[in-house]
C-alpha cells in the first residue's frame, strides 16, 4: 500500500479532497496532510469540511512517500507563497513519484516551475498561466502525462480517481 | 470629473474596493460597477460588502469610461473565465486609459495578454504567473508604467489610492 502526501490548507475545494482521499483510504492507502502549521486545522471552502494538517513542508522529504495528491480550490494560491511547500512540491515531481493535480493545483506546479514541455489539465481560470509556464493545456477530464496526473474539476472527479488509483496500485 | 469602470463580482477583497471607491467618490468621480450579471448583488470575501452590479462587460465599451478600476481577491480569478470581461479589460489596457490594478488582479491583465514588457507589482503569490507572461514584476507598494498602475495588497491601499487619484486628476 502507499504513502500519500497531501499538501493542504484553508478554501480548499471539500470534494477534490474528500472523495479522493476517501477512495485511497479504502484501498488501504494512508494519507499525510502536509501544510503550514503542524496541528492546526484547515477547513474547505464550501461545507468547511476539517481536515487536521500533521506537518509542515519543513518537515517532511519525498523519500517519506509514494506519491502526493494537491487537491483544489483557493488552497494551492495560498501554499504557493511558502517557499518550503514550493520546493516539496518541486522536488515530488523531479522525483517521477505520481503528483495528482486538479482543479487550481497547477498554480503549485507553476511555482515549482515544474511544468515545461508537460501535459496538463486544470481550472478553465489557469489556461492562460498554464500556457505562459511553458506547458500544453489539454481540456479533458483526466490527463495522464509520466508521474503527472490531472483534472479539471469536481465534475472529473470519478475519472481523476479512478487514474490515480490506478497509479497508486502500479507504483 | 471622472468615470471609472469597476470590474467585480464575489469574493473581492473587501477594503480594495471600499476605500478606492470612497475616495474616488469623495473626489466627485463617479463608478460604474461591471460584473458578470446586471442587477446581481455580490460580496466581499472578508466582511461581505455588498455591491451592486450595474452592468455586464457586454453592455459597456472602453469609450464609456475614463478609467479602470480592478479590485483583487478571488475576483479577477472568477471574472477571467468570462471572455466578455477578457475582451472588456484587454481593450482598456490598450486604450491608454488608466488602469488600476491591486492585489490578484494581474490574473486578469494576464488573461487579457497585456502583460509583455510592462512593469507591474501585485499578491506575492503571483510573482511567477507575472513573469511567465512576460512582465516585470516590481516588488513596491505602487508601481507606475504609463497608463498602468499597480500595489500588492490592502497595506498598500493609501500609496494606491494617492497614485490613482492624481492619475484621475490629471487625465
Amino acid at each position: 500500500m502507499s504513502k500519500v502526501a497531501v499538501v493542504i490548507t484553508d478554501m480548499f475545494e471539500d470534494s477534490e479532497y474528500t472523495q479522493p482521499a476517501e477512495a485511497f483510504k479504502k484501498a488501504g492507502h494512508e494519507l499525510v496532510h502536509v501544510g503550514l502549521k503542524s496541528g492546526a486545522t484547515v477547513k474547505g471552502k464550501k461545507q468547511g469540511t476539517p481536515v487536521k494538517v500533521e506537518k509542515t513542508a519543513e518537515e517532511v522529504k519525498v523519500s517519506d512517500f509514494d506519491a502526493l495528491l494537491i487537491p483544489g480550490g483557493y488552497s494551492p494560491d495560498k501554499l504557493r507563497v511558502n517557499e518550503h511547500v514550493v520546493k516539496f512540491v518541486k522536488d515530488f515531481v523531479d522525483s517521477g513519484k505520481p503528483v495528482f493535480s486538479i482543479c487550481h493545483a497547477p498554480q503549485l506546479l507553476i511555482n515549482a516551475q515544474v511544468l515545461k514541455g508537460r501535459k496538463i489539465t486544470g481550472w478553465k481560470s489557469l489556461v492562460q498561466d498554464i500556457k505562459n509556464a511553458g506547458a500544453q493545456f489539454i481540456d479533458q477530464e483526466v490527463v495522464e502525462d509520466g508521474n503527472l496526473i490531472s483534472s479539471r474539476s469536481p465534475a472529473d472527479l470519478p475519472a481523476f480517481i479512478r487514474a490515480c488509483s490506478r497509479k497508486l496500485t502500479s507504483t
